[in-house]
């Protein structure tokens, strides 16, 4: 078996016309600045610029898209050093890594496979395949480059040549790693907090008052009612944004956003508080607060994310057990075009306003999310995410989204990810499947090759800046 | 930048070995005459034949698939054109012209760049690339051919090569225009009008009952009643095919059909009439005519055509402001397998029956419509259309549509046009992906090459004339 | 027109270094022993091996894919040889044979017409392709092998190198022809049984009371009762495990699976009994037996399949007039990941339990299928089934649902047919278009060669015979 060497070409088409079209453009892009608009790394990391200590900690255990397929080819999650019943893990590293390399055949085709090999072999220098035979090499070799100073997050970060980081964070976060960075000289990244409200629109939740009196605390204002928790979050936004946030993050089950009357919403509230809601009166909350949240965004300019068809926690067995985000949150039908009719009626045209829309059930990119992104001035099409952020579904995203949307309503790419290390591997994923629909695009002269090396550069560019307004 | 001018390979495949094959399959096609069995073109237009004025009166603002992506990027519809409150604009035609080339880059990729570029080289003998600089140069290019006798209204459709044009008409029309059209000797073309009754359907509509009077003043039948309306419906089929027709259009929110018996039905007409109808009440009317109009159908012969699943008029302020076709109607999640079990039970096997169905919502190709066409003898697949009629959308109708129906079941190419000088550019589109496809097929060896010839040159014609039986 | 010879290339990508690759990975499987873990083939074919008298009769009449198309291009299935009434079709071979040739052209580009040509010139030696010219003799070359001892069902078992088949089986079958097949020493071919139990779920079919009948005899178990009913099953599903049987089918139209109470249970199968049960109680007892099939298998370890979303018997009249499976069952809207939750919390990651999930809506492959399979150890991707059978769609499925699940969770490929003679095809255009799939990841460097000739393999042996437990 030859070594492990990413091939320069790929994921470029194979057809040698198209390929040395893709080249060309791939080329222009590939050294390009990481604009992540959208991600889960935590600023604590860059702030502290501790040397990781332990491949499978770093690379394996906090992945869930790892933790997934593997759980499904039956190795259990306490093996990949999974926190259970809240007691700290005794997996030892190198045994995670074992049963992450000796599996290394379930990954196979998988996006999984394909930035590992990235990341092994361009971030670690590793040059062998995963396997059970050679998973203790690979162990000790990232385990050395470890301890070195190029592999620190800050060494890293500037190696990645990352010229906007966005974190995903609480509003009563004190943004205080954000604020320490900016004040930093010795570090010139720019990390922009994201604010993430979701479990404020949920008062059904077991968290929720708790977090309400989080969010008091943080604003200094009482959440108690209803009208004082849209104060506090008003609040809390204009602290985000002055600490560089350009952006707000929702994840809900559905997308409807219908508002309620401000008696209405205050007695769901009070029921919420007193724990006699009911699940109905909980989705009424929860509706009504994405449609204060898009007033929000209408008002104070910050982009609106919304990710929602996810279904949270679905193996209750192992939510108890493990924990959430342990895999097995799972893609549910989604719909934007009715859900959204009555925030784009009021907001909609409105040049404040910016909307990015997400989906992990693609057969929305061609029905709902492309034509609203065709028509209203405040849709954006979110690239796409999770279980479809792989070359393949990238691809048939371009293809699906493209005929309503072009390409200048596209947000750009999102890496959502908790990997830190995977970042270059994920981005650079994206500008190469981009390169290769351009190429297709100008090989069968449904576009100029000039024009083709504007939307490629704008894409990692001018588009994601403008439509994150970073 | 090189000049504008579509490439003679332009959609097909890159792959040298299919490309050599589809410009085989193409070129036997290339020339054929266009049957164009569905679409919003005026018969006046050709009666009056007078010379167009304006190249964005011509192009721009009648064409909701432009109107819609520029004002997705920031364009006020005004400023295209569009008669606001219904008052005349008074954009100037230069100005809206500008807005388009200037923003060309938003349409890079879509079928809509794809459409102008053929359309500005090929009709109107363009050479340069729409932008901001070119603008005025094109405008002008244009308004001094659009003077010419050559592109006149007349002339265009010969050179243009079309066989057999329908437009979409009221049934109280008068149908003059084509009764002129056909007298008229020194026009040789075929123009057939196309009987579409959607607005007689929803009892709940502002509309409804002046439209009532007018089809009782054009049928010379009182349409007071439910069985009178049915009375008059008749009597104006009878008309239209009197005048050529051969088929029947319905856009309709879903595609349920239930018959009511004619008591309920005609309680709700009456409750349509005196204005106490409920939503309820109003969807189980028009439910019981789309069931009616199938009747009818199978009983006159007229090919039925449905297009459902469009949510017309999204955004209500865009609607007050600019009227209905402003770009936001938008995709619905669309079925037929249950909604028409009632009708095809009752009429699907009857030889008279046909019906032709539309969607824009891909997912119904693979799951519904072909297999229904793929049982039913009176089920036809339409053509993918609107949102879904571009290069990338027609490959992936026919390997959806292709495995269950065959192409023998398809309904060949609708254009769907109000843009006049597009049909050409819109048909050659379709012959070129179906060349790619099946030449695909044939490199692949699933289809010989004599087979592919035949099914190519019938999709142009043989399958467009017996679907719609002209 | 060169003679029918199906291409030794056929399927394989056109590009030449794809291709290349794929012919490599196509030729290391492309004599592997077939596995056929879900058919419909008679196991009393292979006990009896008579003689086949007519093609008709042997490639025809019996598949519901040929009679849907030429049913809907207007061929009545009398003509076809189906039995109306009852009553024996008095069609004659010779003419049925002709009605099939003489509309050839409505398969063009269709799996059937695959099959047909790849069984035609493969087992057959037929050179010419399917007219009405070339009916007759086609017909009369079949007929004149058919006499032969190489065509008698067990020289074509051996010479479709076939290493499992599996049937489909009523739970009060006494398996008869199996056992004495496995007796049989002249024969070494394995033939194992397949327990399907739909009807037992439905006691508002007709059919029910007298199957629960039929059942008790079988059994010996009184099925009056609902625990009967359970007891009997049981005993049943040991039954067919004695006799070899690995896995259950099922096929119903959702695939909610919610548990009753037994009390509850009880009286809704008094109720069937009574013939007094609703449609919403039929429905919840089908529910709850689909939990309970699932509680079977973890307990006796026969993997569970499940087909679900397919609504039977659309056209009543033709149900009347011709029976069951005449080409208008249709595809259903699916969903998996809410309905099975319930099944999932309780036995999905139980190493006992094993559920392979099939559907004809290929939208939850990627929303649903995959993600499921992706998590849930039990959980494996059923192969493209029925209607998405074909060479197109089976690409479709890899590229949908290796992202989420690999290759290594899903089933391998099922033929399920009737058509005993169009087996080695199908397996051989699944082996060619994964060789395809596989050498386009390879070609653009996603996949390395040695990797990819490992799954090529795996798929064809190793991962049929782990799913299903052979």
């Amino acid at each position: 078996m030859p070594p492990l060497a990413p091939h320069p070409d790929r994921l470029l088409p194979a057809d040698p016309t198209i390929r040395e079209i893709a080249r060309s453009l791939y080329k222009a892009v590939a050294e390009a600045p990481i604009y992540s608009p959208h991600g889960h790394v935590d600023a604590g990391l860059l702030l502290r610029n501790a040397h990781f200590s332990d491949p499978s900690e770093l690379l394996i255990t906090p992945d869930h898209y790892v933790l997934r397929l593997l759980h499904a080819s039956g190795v259990r999650l306490e093996e990949l050093g999974v926190s259970r019943r809240g007691l700290p893990s005794d997996a030892v590293g190198r045994e995670v890594f074992r049963a992450f390399c000796a599996n290394w055949h379930v990954f196979l085709g998988t996006p999984v496979s394909y930035w590992f090999e990235s990341e092994f072999a361009e971030v670690f220098g590793v040059t062998e395949h995963p396997s059970a035979a050679t998973s203790d090499a690979i162990y000790n070799q990232i385990c050395e480059v470890l301890t070195t100073e190029a592999f620190r997050p800050r060494a890293l970060f500037e190696r990645f040549n990352i010229a906007v980081l966005a974190t995903t964070d609480d509003p009563a976060d004190d943004l205080g790693a954000h604020a320490a960075l900016r004040k930093d000289d010795s570090f010139a990244g720019r990390v922009l907090p994201t604010f993430r409200a979701d479990i404020y629109m949920t008062p059904d939740h077991p968290s929720w008052i708790s977090k309400l009196g989080g969010l008091a605390a943080g604003s200094g204002i009482d959440t108690g009612t209803y009208s004082g928790l849209l104060a506090a979050l008003r609040n809390r936004r204009a602290y985000f944004k002055d600490h560089g946030c350009t952006s707000t993050d929702a994840g809900t089950a559905d997308a409807w956003a219908i508002p309620l009357d401000d008696a209405d919403a205050q007695r769901l509230h009070a029921a919420g508080m007193a724990g006699t809601i009911s699940t109905d009166e909980a989705v009424a909350y929860r509706r009504n607060m994405l449609y204060q949240f898009a007033k929000m965004s209408m008002e104070d300019g910050l982009v609106m994310q919304l990710h929602s068809g996810v279904i949270r926690s679905h193996h209750k067995p192992t939510l108890e057990e493990y924990g959430p985000d342990t895999g097995h949150d799972l893609p549910d039908a989604a719909a934007y075009t009715r859900p959204l009719q009555r925030v784009l009626n009021d907001f909609g045209t409105d040049p404040a306003f910016r909307l990015v829309l997400f989906t992990v059930d693609e057969t929305v990119f061609s029905r709902e999310i492309a034509p609203l992104a065709g028509f209203y001035p405040s849709v954006y099409v979110g690239a796409p995410w999770w279980f479809i952020d792989s070359p393949a579904a990238i691809d048939r995203f371009r293809a699906a989204a493209t005929d309503s949307a072009g390409f200048y309503k596209t947000s750009g790419f999102i890496d959502d990810t908790r990997a830190f290390c995977s970042i270059p591997a994920r981005h650079d994923m994206s500008r190469r499947v981009d390169a290769g629909y351009l190429a297709r695009l100008v090989a069968t002269h449904q576009l100029s090759e000039e024009h083709a090396h504007t939307v490629a550069q704008d894409l990692v560019a001018k588009i994601p800046k403008e439509t994150f307004r970073l």
